[in-house]
C-alpha cells in the first residue's frame, strides 16, 4: 500500500504547529538537515580514517562531492527506513551508488566499521547542538531584554498575587528579575549538556572490533578509542568514556533541559497572558502586522506569541516521558524499540523548544508595560495588601485584656469586614487606635503599599548579577 | 529570520519515524490532506448555507473549484500560521483569493459565521474518521489472522510465562486467542469512537450569534442549530448537544482508543520480540525482500516489524499525556494555548497507531509460528512446570505425621531439590510414593505436561465468539 | 535495612496530596480497604467452590471471621511485599494461619486454584467499583447544581472569552451549561466503564488447569468458566471473555474516565480561578470555615477548592501515563515489572479524582455568580464585542467605491481606531452611515450586546436535555 | 463526609507498591518525617532570629521541645489540610499552641515573617537532600558490585545482542561495565543536584517585606537576605539568588535526576531478567529466604529484585511529567495548582528511586554470574556472529570476476545459506577459498569469536576510569 503515498501528501511542515513552523530552528531539525548531519558524520569518518592512514588519503576528498543532503530524497529514505528500521541504512545504500560511480574504493571504504546507530546517535548529537546553539542565542535575547525590563521598572509598583488573589506590592521590576531568574537557571542547564553532548562510536555491538581489523589490516598505529576520539573532535562532540548504545542518559539530559527552558518560557507565557487580559491590563504583547488576529472577530488582538510559548510548554512534558521510559525501558548491547521511539520525541522538543525561545525573545523584546495600570491594580487592591504588615505593626496596638496575640485577632476581624461589609480598614483603624500611639501620618505609612515592597530592589541586584547578560554575539 | 528557512528543510517526512513513515496513513494525516479537511469543512458550509437559502443557491458550485489542496502550499500557510495561531486564518486570506477570483458573491460567503476553531476542530475529527477507518481496516486482518492462529494452533504445546520465568503449560492456540482478546477490545472502542466523532460549530464563541444574524437576515426559515446538524450530516460526523470549543472530552476520547490500540499492538510486539530471541526461537518474523538487515552485520535478521510496533506503543503515552493534559487546562470559551496544543498531538497518535496497525497486520498474518520448537521449549521445562498440579494431586499422597498440609511441604522440598541440586523430580516422587497408591502410570499422567492445560480450550472458543472475525470490506 | 523502619515513619495520609487527603475517597482506597478487599475476593472464591460443591459446605462460613481487614497489619504486608513482588502472598500466609486455628480443613480450601494476580486484579476492580460509585454519586450534585446555574442564569449577560480576551456577549447559564456537557461527558464515560468491570481469574497462567484438576477431582458437575462467572456475578464485576493478565486495557479503561473527569472538572476549576481573580470578581467561591487562609496574610480568601481540584487535572495526565505504558509495555502471560507498575498509579488516580469529584460538588454548589459584575464585565468591553456582528450588518453599508467586501476593510479601520486611538466605535459609525440608511435607534440595537447572544438559551436546552439531571439516590 | 473517615483507613504504607514499601527511603518520606522536616525549619528559623538579635535569644530553645514530629497527628493535619490548602496552615496551629503552652513569647515569634510556601518548598528539600543521600549510599554500592563484576569478568565470553538478536562477541565485563557506566551518569547527576537544593524563603510573595519589618522593628543590623542565607547554612541547603516560588526548575532538577537513575537502574533490570529467563540462563538473581516465590506455583523462581527495579523505571515518567507540568503551568507570585501538584509527585519519585537504588545494590551485590552458560550461547550462535569481520577479512578473498565489492555479495549469499538451509559456514567457506590463500589455521581463527571482541578491554578500563569507585562511607 506504501507505494501509493507521494511524500508530499505525508509531509509535516509544522501546520498543526504554528510555534515552530517556519522557524529557523524548524530548518535545523528537518528530515533533509538531518540526513546532512547523517552525511556528515560518515564524511568525517572517512577523514578520520584517512588521516589514520587506515584508508588511502586521497578518498575523502574524491567521494565529498556525494556527502550533500540535496542530492537525495529524504521522503524516500523516509518510507525505505521501515526495512531496517532506521534511515541510515537506505541512505548508505544510496551513498554508496553515488560514491561508487565517482570512486569504487571510497565506496567500500564508507561506513567503514561503523554501525548505523553510530551514525544516527551521533548525527542526533550534531543536531541537537545546531539547536541549542540557536535557542542560546535567542534565549541571550530574552535575558537582556528580561534584564533591562527589570532595571527600568526597579521602582514601578504593582501588586504581587498567590494562588490567584491580590497578596503583597511588590515591583513589576522584580516580577521581570523572577522571569530572569527562571530563563537563566535553564540557560545554564542548556550550556551545559550542549557542551557534553556525545559521540556515539561502538560499531555493531559496542566494542569497535571491526574497527579493530581493520586497523590491524591497515598496519596504522592509531587505536580504535584514538579515532573515535577523534571523531568527537572533529564533530565538535565530547569524547564519552565508552559507547551508550544502551545507555541513554546524553538522550534524557538533551530532554531535561529543553524541558526547563520550556517549564520557564511557559511561566512567563503563562504571567503575560493573565497581565493581558482586558481586565487587568498591566502588559501587551508586541504588535507586528497580521498578528493576532481572528478569523471572525475584527476587534480581537490576541496574545499570540503567549498563547503559541504555552502551547509548546503544555506539550513539552509528554515528549519528555517518551524520552525517559525509553530510557528506561532499553535493553541488551542496543535496544529494539525503546531506542526507536526516542528519535522523534528528541526532535519534537528540539523544534518545540527553539520555536518557543524565539517567540519568546521577541514577546520579551517587545512586551508593552502599562506603568499606570500596574500602578492602578494595586491601589485599586487598597489596604488589605498590607495587612501583613499591619498584623505586624499595628496589631500589637490594639491588644486588650486578652493580652498578647489579642491584637492579631482582633485585626483579624477588622480585615474580614473590610471585605465582607466593605468598611475601610482605614477608618475601622484610626478609631480603634488613639492617636497619641499612632499619628495619622504614621498610620497612612503603615496603609501606603509603596513602602512595603521589602528586598525588591536587592532581590533584582541578586538576580542579575547571578544571571549576567552576554553580548548575543 | 523566518524569511531565510525554505519549506523543503522543516519538512517531516518521517525520516525519524520509520513505524509509519511512507504509509498511508501518514498520507491520511500529512499537512496537504489537513488542508483538504478544512477546505472541505468549509465548502460543505457553503453548501448547507445555500440549501437552506441563506446564501445564492450556485454560489457552491461556482466556488468548488477553488476548494483543492493541491492550489495550496501547505509550508506556506505552516509559517503564517503563527500570526493568528492557527492555520485557518492563512488559508482562509488564500482561499477567498481564489473565490474571489471566480466568484466575489461566493468569496463573501465563505466561512459565513464560521470561526476559525470550528473548522479545524471539526476538519481534525474527519482526519481522525478516515485514519481509524484506515487503522479498523487493517485491525480487521490482524483479528482475522489471530483468530486463525488460534485456531490452528488450538492443541499446540507451549510453556507459559509469568514474570519472565516458566510457569505452566500452555497452548499457542491460547496464546494467539489473548493477543485476539486484546486487539479486540481496542477495536471495538476504536469502532465506538469513530461512530461519535463530533461536529464542532459555535462561532465566535459558542453561541452561533453571528450564524443567528445571518439567518434572520436571509429570511431562511432554518435555525442555527438544525444548520449545525445538518452539516455534521453532510461531513458524516455526529452531531453534539453543543459546541466543545472549551469541552476537550472529544479529543481525549480519541486519544484513548488510539493509545488502547497501541498497548494492545505492543503487548503482541513484545511477546514477539521474546519469542523471536535465538534462545527461544519460538516465531519468527515474516520475512520480507530488504527487511530485517543490519548496516554492518550480514546474519542479522531483526524483528523489525515487532520493534517498530513496540517503539510506537512506547510513544504513545506521551502523546496521550499532552492531550489529556490540554484537556484539564482549558479555560475561557476557547482556550488559549491548552487548545493548540492538541493538534499536533493527536495526530502524532494518529501516525503512530495507523502506523502500528498496518504493521500488526503484516506481522500477524505472516508470522511462522515453530511447533516445535514451542514443544521443545515446555519439555526442557520438564515437570518442574506442572508442580502446581503436583501440589494439588501428589502433595496429599505424601502426607506424613505432620498431618494434612505436610505432603504440601516435602512436595516443596523435592521441588526445591529438583531445581537446585537437578535431581529429577519425577524419580523422587516415584520413591517418595508407593506405586499402590499411584501406579507408574499414573504418575506419568501426573508428571505430563500436555493434560494439563486446563480450559485452553474452551478459553478460545470464548474469545472467538466474543470478537467475531468480520469481513475486511 | 528494612526492619528499622517503622510503619508509622512510612505511612501516606495524604499530607501532601490535600485535594484527597481525610476524603471518603481516600478511605475507599486505603491500603486497609485494600486489604478487605483481597479478603473479600478470596472469601467469595471459597463460597462458590463451596456452591459448585467442590469444597465442604460449612467451611466458608467456618473461615468467615478470619476474612476481616482489621485483623491484618497492612503496614507488615506492605513491608513483606518485596519478597513475592506483590501483596497477596504475605497476606496469604497471614491468612491461612488465623484460618488454620479455626478450621484446618478451610485453610487447606484457601485460594484453591488461586493465583496472587487474580486476587490482586480483581481486588482493585471491586476498589475501583466503590470509588467509581463514590465518584458518580458527587459528580451528580455537580451536574444537579450546574442545571440549576445554567436555568438560573439563563438570561445572565457575560462577556466570552477567547485565547484570554473578550470575544462575544454569551450568558452566564451557557457557561455553566457548558460546564455541564464537560461533567456530563465524563459522567456517562464513568457509568459505562464501571459497568465493565470485569472479574480477572485465570489461575498460575490463564488456563484455569488448576481449578479444572480440583473440580474432577471433587466429581463436581461445574465447569471452571461456569464457577468464575459465579464470582463474578457474586463480587458485582463483569465476566470477562477470558482472563486478562495480559491484556491490560480493562486497567487503561478505568485510568481514562478518571483522567476524563479530572480533566472536565479542571476545566471548571481553571474558569473559577479566573473568574475569582480580584480585577474580574465574576464569581467566588463558597465560605467555609477556615478555608482559604493564609498562613502570613490575614486578607487572604484563596479559592482553595479549584485550587486544588485543578492541583488534580494536573497531576492525573502523569497516572494516566503511567498505566497506559505499563500496559504496552506487557509481556508474557504474566508481565515481569510492567504489571506492578499499574497498582499505585491506578490509586493515585482514584483518589484523585474522588477528591476532585467531592471538592467539585461543594464548589458548584456553593458558588457565588455576581450577576452585576458579569455584566458590568461585558458592557466595559464596549461595542467592540459586537463588532463580529458589525461586520455582518453594518459593513454592507459602508461600501463605497472599492465595491462589495469594502465596507469590512472599512469597518475594520473604524474598530482599530477605536482600540488604538480610544475613538468611540459608535460615534464613528454613526459619522460613517447615513440616519437615512441606519436609524439612530438601530444602530443602538446593533451596538447593543445585550442582543447578540445568539442560541444561547436554545444550547442550554440542548445540553440539559442530553445530560439529564438525576436524583442522587 | 470527612469526619467519618478513619485515618487507619486512609493511610497508604506501600501495599501497592512493593519496591518501596517498608524500606528505609520509605520511612525518609513519609508524612511523619515531613512534618519533622517542616518543624526544623520553623525552628531553625527561630534561631536564625536570635542569632540576629530579633527575637529574644532564649527563645528557640524554650520553645524547641514543641518541635518534634511525634507530637503531631499526620493524619489530622492532612485532613485539614484542605482547608488552607497546605499542611504548613493547620500545623502551625497545633506548633503554636503547644508552643504557647511553654512560652507565649516564642509562640508569637513562631513562623515571623515566613509564609507556608517557604516552610514547605524547603522542608520538601531536606527531604530530598537525606533521600539523595540515601540513594547515593546505595549507588555506591552499586557501583562498586559492578565495578567488582567488571573486572572479574573482563574475559568471560559472552554474545552481544542488538534488536534482539544475536550480533557480535563481547564479554560479560563489559556488560558490566556499561551498566556502570549508565549508573555512574545517573549517580554524578544526583551529586550535583544534591549539592545545589535551595532554600525557599520569600516571605508572603517572595519581596521579604515582612521580614524587612520586623527586622528594622528589632534594631538587628542583619539584612533580611543575609537571615535568609543563615538559614540555608543550617539546614545545609543551598542559597539561592532569590525565592523561587514561581520558577520550579529547583524541583524539577530534583525529578530529572531522579528519573535518570531510575531508567539507568531500569536498564539493568531489563538485561537481568532476559539473561535470567530459564532458555537464556546467563545470570540469576540473588536468592533469599521468601523472596521470588508464588501464591500457586511451588517451582516459582521469580527475578522479583529487576521486577520491582523494572516497576520503578516505568512509573518514573509519569511523575516526572507531573513535575515538568507544573513547572510550565506556573503563574504569578505563587501558583495556584501547579504548585500544589508537585508535592505528591516528587515523594513519588523519591520513594521509587530509593527503593529502587536499594533493591539494584542488593541485586548487583548478589548476582550469580553462569559463566559457562554465557559462553555456550555464544558458541550456539556459531559462527554467524562473526560474519560482520568475515565481510573485512574473508570476502575480499573472495572476489570473482564481479570486481571488488563481489566477494562480499558471495559471502552474504553463503550467511543466508548458513541461516537458511542450516549449511555450516565454516565448510562452505573452506571450499570457497583455496587453502592457500587462507590456512586451515587462519580460516579457524577468523571464525572464532573468542578473539573478536574489540576493544572490549579498553573500554572496561575507560568506564572504570571515568566513574571510580568510592567507599561507601
Amino acid at each position: 500500500m506504501t507505494g501509493s503515498v507521494s511524500a508530499a501528501d505525508t509531509a509535516d511542515y509544522g501546520l498543526l504547529s504554528p510555534v515552530w513552523a517556519g522557524t529557523t530552528g524548524a530548518g535545523r531539525t528537518g528530515d533533509r538537515r538531518i540526513v546532512q548531519k547523517l552525511l556528515d558524520v560518515e564524511l568525517q569518518w572517512l577523514r578520520v580514517l584517512a588521516g589514520a592512514g587506515v584508508i588511502a588519503p586521497q578518498l575523502p576528498d574524491e567521494a565529498a562531492p556525494a556527502f550533500r543532503a540535496d542530492l537525495y530524497d529524504p521522503a524516500s529514505l523516509a518510507a525505505r527506513s521501515a526495512g531496517g528500521g532506521n534511515p541510515v541504512i537506505p541512505l548508505l545504500a544510496d551513498l554508496r551508488a553515488k560514491v561508487r560511480d565517482i570512486s569504487p574504493a571510497a565506496a567500500e571504504a564508507v561506513h567503514t566499521a561503523a554501525t548505523s546507530q553510530d551514525i544516527l546517535d551521533t548525527a542526533l548529537m550534531l543536531v541537537s547542538a545546531d539547536t541549542l546553539a540557536g535557542i542560546a542565542s535567542d534565549t541571550r535575547r530574552t535575558m537582556s531584554a528580561l534584564a533591562g525590563l527589570a532595571v527600568e521598572h526597579r521602582h514601578t509598583l504593582c501588586v504581587a498575587r498567590t494562588l490567584t488573589q491580590h497578596s503583597l506590592p511588590s515591583t513589576f521590576g522584580l516580577r521581570a528579575a523572577q522571569w530572569l531568574h527562571g530563563i537563566g537557571q535553564a540557560a545554564e542547564a542548556l550550556e551545559t549538556t550542549a557542551s557534553r553532548l556525545p559521540l556515539q562510536w561502538g560499531g555493531g555491538s559496542g566494542t569497535l572490533a571491526a574497527l579493530r581489523t581493520v586497523v590491524d589490516a591497515s598496519g596504522s598505529a592509531a587505536t580504535p578509542l584514538e579515532l573515535a576520539d577523534e571523531l568527537a573532535l572533529r564533530l565538535g562532540l565530547a569524547a564519552p568514556a565508552a559507547p551508550w548504545q544502551g545507555n541513554r542518559l546524553p538522550v534524557t539530559a538533551v530532554g531535561a533541559a529543553l524541558q526547563d527552558l520550556l517549564s520557564a518560557a511557559g511561566k512567563i507565557a503563562n504571567d503575560v497572558l493573565l497581565m493581558s487580559r482586558p481586565e487587568v491590563a498591566e502588559v501587551s504583547e508586541p504588535r507586528a502586522a497580521g498578528r493576532g488576529g481572528s478569523s471572525a472577530m475584527p476587534q480581537k488582538r490576541n496574545p499570540v506569541l503567549s498563547v503559541l510559548i504555552r502551547s509548546a510548554a503544555l506539550a513539552g512534558p509528554g515528549c519528555g516521558a517518551a524520552l525517559q521510559t525509553a530510557a528506561g525501558a532499553a535493553d541488551d548491547e542496543r535496544p529494539g524499540g525503546s531506542w526507536h521511539t526516542e528519535w522523534q520525541a528528541l526532535r519534537s522538543l528540539l523544534r518545540l523548544a527553539s520555536g518557543a525561545a524565539e517567540k519568546l525573545a521577541e514577546l520579551t523584546e517587545g512586551l508593552t508595560v502599562n506603568t499606570a495600570v500596574l500602578r492602578d491594580n494595586l491601589l485599586t487592591a487598597g489596604p488589605l495588601v498590607v495587612s501583613e504588615r499591619l498584623m505586624a505593626t499595628v496589631a500589637p496596638l490594639l491588644d486588650d485584656d486578652g493580652g498578647p496575640g489579642s491584637g492579631k485577632a482582633r485585626l483579624q476581624e477588622l480585615v474580614t469586614a473590610a471585605q465582607t461589609m466593605g468598611s475601610s480598614l482605614g477608618e475601622m483603624l484610626r478609631k480603634s487606635v488613639s492617636a497619641d500611639v499612632l499619628s495619622d501620618a504614621e498610620l497612612a505609612a503603615q496603609l501606603d503599599p509603596a513602602n512595603y515592597v521589602g528586598e525588591a530592589s536587592a532581590l533584582i541586584d541578586r538576580i542579575l548579577a547571578a544571571y549576567p547578560v552576554r553580548s548575543s554575539r
